[in-house]
Parts: structure tokens; sequence; C-alpha cells
């Protein structure tokens, strides 16, 4: 193997390589990056056995003197890759020991490992694409995985479940204690309902976030397949059903409170600053829960308690209120924060039930967003 | 107590009181903020045994209803007037127990702690003051502070040491393996000789970051204190003697050679990449050991050897050189990017003897800022 190709050309596509590269694997190859160059291509890979990517390079500034392939320490390869600062990088392979990589003035040797222990990366067949807006594949994540489970109690809740039905595609996460839901129109498409684990999600929503032209999705029983620009994407799905979540959603609020959604969203910072922090179940993180009080008079506050330290309210003046009586509900504020981070709407509604019931916030330029939150009982 | 100020005031103050506030203290009420205010004026106070920190505010939105004194949880006071969007906030004190602090539509209650329990500081009084340039101090502690020992073992090593003699200030700072010294001449002052804990002048950096014009130090046999705008900022001084370096530094040099600087950093950070870590001292961090040569013909070569992961080599082309004989030293590689990141310099040289003596690194654009680096033998 030797060939010569342009220091950018070659970073841009590690940058996309990395998010497949585990820093530590129970199999040592897989934190190498295979490398394939034929005489007027080269192929990237890297696997972390959830994820698997593939770049493919056919970039005029590649000069191949000598075809090959193999496996190359992939940390450290991407360290130097982006360190250096010259045009242009030879990668020589000498002895079938070591990959020479030079620069300007600079050799660097790095002992290589024996591409045919690379495991056969199975991808699924590019057959039946089914092709989305980068944009609106961005903004399904964004709108719901910070909502998935982050223990691995019920291992299915940590990742997004995406179903389509006829042209409806729905994204629901959810970790008991809040719900996500964002819906899209597509185009027709065969109906399928596969659950996404999270982290591959946050590794796709990086790999595409400078894209914003159309990327296809090939789907297998148990892998999802993305292909975007010369980027071959692929993650395993989890196993399990999701639970069905359809009839949660409350669907008629009698109480219903509209709100600029930063001045919430300040509002809850502020009085979370003093709440005490709780844990929600045994292995979670802390939260910190307050409280969201409707006067008679209409009047809405938000406040905490803290034994320790003392007491925050702030008052809000609604946008719009609906009312049938007074209420007062207990949320943690972190997701409420989360929730209304979620929004590109800057008037937001929360649309309330009594008692113990989960409330829903909506935004009217988000007609498709569906966020639940379930109140804790205050007492 | 009950007043009312400008939000931006307050908080502009808050900001330097937070240099003096530790966050846990084995003295609870240090985890306060003492307030104080008079008919005219606010004084808050904040400190943590090492550092004591004093603002004395007199702003024209200063309203005082009713004068008082009290001590707040130091950082929820500040995370509150922080976040709080309004351009006033009144303080008012309820009952001796709770303060009350209200901004727009908000309103936080703090549990307070008795004002007379908070220790009285001593601070140095305002007599024989020396006054520095910000900008001189700030660049004296930039190029000195980051060579401080960080472990315990020789305490006196943790600080700066600070000696005047005549005109001719010399801050000194060592870890056993490394020595910066800045000098920087100055009105006539009486002769003195401390050491600064390091911690101390991190934050005293801080506090002054934004200010450019005098400060005034003020001495007593083991406290410096520190006056700028309207804030006294004072800190213990180490105990116990300086070690003599006065000595250590060589004065003639057989090897120079000059680069640009950023040259030189770019390779060494490149070349340390692969660099393998160890230990230079037992409880010290880890270290990367790299090795630079000068051969008969004058080549420059930085590189490194790490068994598991490969090879590094970098040549360099000097600005100039003087040499008698072919040389190679191995050294830390974060201790000469540390020392090169002091120089304003583009032009740097490294000044070397032979064998394992300390080499030199000197700016051509900082004639009073010296760097000293111990090689490490490689065998």
């Amino acid at each position: 193997m030797n060939f010569t190709i342009d220091r950018e050309v070659l970073l841009e596509n590690l940058n996309v390589i990395s998010r497949g590269l585990p820093s530590k694997s129970p199999m040592p190859i897989l934190t190498g990056i295979k490398l394939d160059v034929t005489n007027t291509d080269l192929y990237m890979t890297s696997s972390n056995t959830d994820i698997s990517v593939e770049t493919f390079v056919s970039d005029a500034s590649l000069k191949v003197i000598k075809p090959g392939k193999t496996v190359v320490p992939g940390r450290f390869f991407i360290d130097i890759v982006r360190k250096i600062n010259s045009k242009q990088i030879n990668l020589c392979l000498i002895d079938d020991k070591i990959l020479e990589i030079k620069a300007d003035r600079g050799e660097y040797k790095l002992h290589i490992m024996d591409p045919l222990d690379y495991p056969n990366i199975d991808f699924v067949s590019l057959e039946n694409p089914l092709s989305l807006p980068a944009e609106q594949v961005k903004n399904l994540i964004k709108q719901t995985s910070f909502a998935t489970a982050t223990s691995e109690k019920k291992p299915i809740l940590t990742g997004v479940h995406l179903t389509l039905d006829g042209t409806k595609l729905t994204a629901t996460a959810t970790d008991s204690f809040r719900l996500s839901q964002s819906i899209l129109e597509i185009e027709n498409y065969r109906p399928f309902s596969i659950t996404i684990p999270n982290k591959s999600l946050d590794e796709l929503a990086k790999a595409i976030d400078n894209f914003n032209e159309a990327i296809t999705l090939y789907f297998s029983s148990n892998k999802l397949l993305v292909k975007f620009k010369n980027v071959l994407f692929q993650t395993r799905l989890l196993d399990g059903n999701y639970p069905d979540t359809s009839r949660l959603i409350p669907t008629s609020f009698p109480i219903i409170l509209k709100f600029n959604k930063d001045e919430l969203l300040e509002a809850i910072e502020r009085v979370s600053l003093l709440s005490p922090r709780e844990k929600m179940s045994s292995n979670e993180l802390s939260y910190s829960i307050i409280k969201l009080s409707v006067s008679k008079e209409q009047n809405i506050i938000i406040s905490t308690t803290n034994a320790s330290i003392g007491d925050a309210l702030e008052e809000l003046i609604p946008i719009d209120t609906q009312m049938n009586k007074p209420i007062t509900i207990g949320f943690s504020s972190r997701y409420l924060i989360e929730a209304l981070r979620s929004f590109e709407s800057t008037e937001i509604a929360l649309n309330c039930s009594e008692g113990i019931r989960p409330f829903v916030v909506t935004g009217e330029k988000d007609p498709n967003l569906t966020q639940l939150i379930l109140p804790v009982r205050m007492d």
C-alpha cells in the first residue's frame, strides 16, 4: 500500500469514521481503522459492533502508487492527521508491519494490525431506499433522543422507536417518566417498526451535522443502514417489543396555559436553583422537583421549597389561560426544561389534566411535536 | 437590612467575591458571603482562609432603606443574581432569619447565617503601597505560575517566589524539574522576599482579568494585600525558605538553536502524540518524554519511540544554530510546550549545554523571561 491524498479530504472522512471507532474494545482489532486502497479508490471502515461506518473516497487528490489493505491504530492515526499542517499526506505500508505517514518534514510510523483479522462487516444491501432530508432527520433526533432511558433496566427504552404507517413516520422516546413524540409526513413506503439505540442516533447526528441534502435509509430485520455522501453508517437495532404508547397521551385537557417559551424557561431555571435534589428511581440521575400552581384568580406561580437553603417563587403572566378550577402540579424541572428546548415555537402551551395525570407540552409552530411529562405527587 | 441595587453592579462585585468563596469549608460560615450595608455603602466579604476578598460598593444605584448585616449562602446567592434578568434587585432581611431577594416577579428567600459568627478578617493596613500596572502583574503570573509544584511534598514550591532587590522584581517558580523566572523593572521600594500560593495567584489573575490600570500591593510578615478598583484581595503567604535558585541557571551555552516558536510548538505537539507516558516522580502527573537531536550536519530532529504504537519524527529547520558538537537531549514535551507558550516572541532560542545539564529557553522579544528545563537521561 502506498498512496498520497489531500490532508483535508482524509481528515473529513476520518471525522465520520471516528463516529464508529471505539476507544476500547474486547476485540482489539476494532480499535483500528481498516484502510483498503484500490488503483482508484480508498475505503475506510470502523466498527464498535453497534455502529459500523464505511467511507468511500475517490477524490481527485488520491494518487495510488500501490494498492493494498491494512488496519491502523485508529485514535493515533486520526490525532496525527488532525495535527498535521501539510496539504498532502503520503501513506505507505513497510514490510507489512508499519504504516509510514509522511507529511512535510514529519514522519510517523504506526505498528499495524493484520487486515485478515478485521471482521467482515455485513452491510444491509442497498435496495428499497427510503429517502429523507438530512435536516428533518436531525430534527427528529434532537426532538426525541433526550427522552430515552439511561438505565439499562428496560433496554428497549434506551432507544428511539420509529414506526411508519403509510406516510406517517412517528419517532417516540420514553424513560417511563416522560415521553417525546415527533411525527413526520413522508413519501409512501412499506410499514416498519424499529427501535434505534440512542447512542447510535447521537453519533449519526454528529456524522451528518454538516450535511443538508437527502439521506437514504435501508432496513434489514436487525439493522438500519444510513447512506449519505460517500458514507455508509450502519447501526444494530434493539431487540424486543417497544411498549404501546399510543394511549398514554391524553387527548382532552380541562386546563391549557399558554406562555412565552423563553420566559417560562428562564423562570424554571431560576426556581430550580433552589429546588432540592431528589431521586425518582434508584439508578437514575437526581432531579429537582418544582411546583406550578394556578390560583382561582389565574395567577400562575412556579415555586420550590428547600428546607436547608430557602424558597424560590416566580410569578408568570401567561399569554392565555383556559381553566375550570385551580391546580397544583409538581414535576422535574429538568424534564420540562429539556422538553421546552425541543420546540422551535416562541409560544408554547402546557395542557394539563387534574390530579397526577400526565401533562403535555405543545408549540404553536411545532404541530407535529408532543412532549409529555408525568407529574410527581406533592404532599 | 433593606436595599436596592442595580443587578449588574451587584453581579460584577459578586464575580470578584466568588474568587475567595470556598464551595466547602470546615467552617460552614465561610461558605457564606458577608453583606454589610450602611446608609451609603455596601461591603461584601468572602474568605476561604487562604484568600479573603472584600468589595466596597458606593454606586449611584444603591438605595439603602435600612442598614444592616447578614451572611448569605454564597453559591446560591451568586447563582440567583446571575440568573436574574431584571435591572434592579431588592435585598431585605426578614426577622433576622431570611434574606428576601426580589427581582421583577421573582422572590427568593435564603436562610441566613449569623453575622456575629463570621470571623473577623484582618486585612493588612493600607500603608506603604507598591504600585504596579495590572497588565504586568497578569503577565508575571502567566509566565511563572504554571511551573509551580502540584505535589505538597515541598509545600514552599507550590508558590511563586517574589523578591525585590532595588528596582528589580523577580518572580520565580519551580517544581524541581523546571524553573520559570520573570524579571520586572519597577519603581524603587523596600526589599522583600515572599512566596505566594499558586492557587491565590490563579484567583488574583481571574479577579483582575478585566482591569488594566494600576493595582497596589501592601505587605505584612505573612500576608499580601492587593487593592484594585473597590476591591481588597488578600492572600496568606507560604511559610519557609524558598530554595536559592540563583545559581541554577547556566550563563554560557555551547549550543544555541533558534526557531520559529510556532513551528517548534507544532512539531513537539505532533511528536508527543506518540510518546510513551512516563512518571517523573511518584505522585506527579505522567509525562511524555521526547528527544531532540542535532547532528554534525546541523539537522535537527525531534522524535519519540513508543514500543507498543510506533515512532514519530519531525525534522526542523532552525533560524540559526551555534554549536560545537552533536547533541541529543530528552525532556518532557509538556514542560517545553508550557515554556514556549509563555513567550510573546515569535523567535525563541534553546540554549543548551552538554550532558544532562538544564537547557534554557529565551525569546528575542521577552528579554526578562527565562524558562529552564531539566532534561532526562536517554538510555
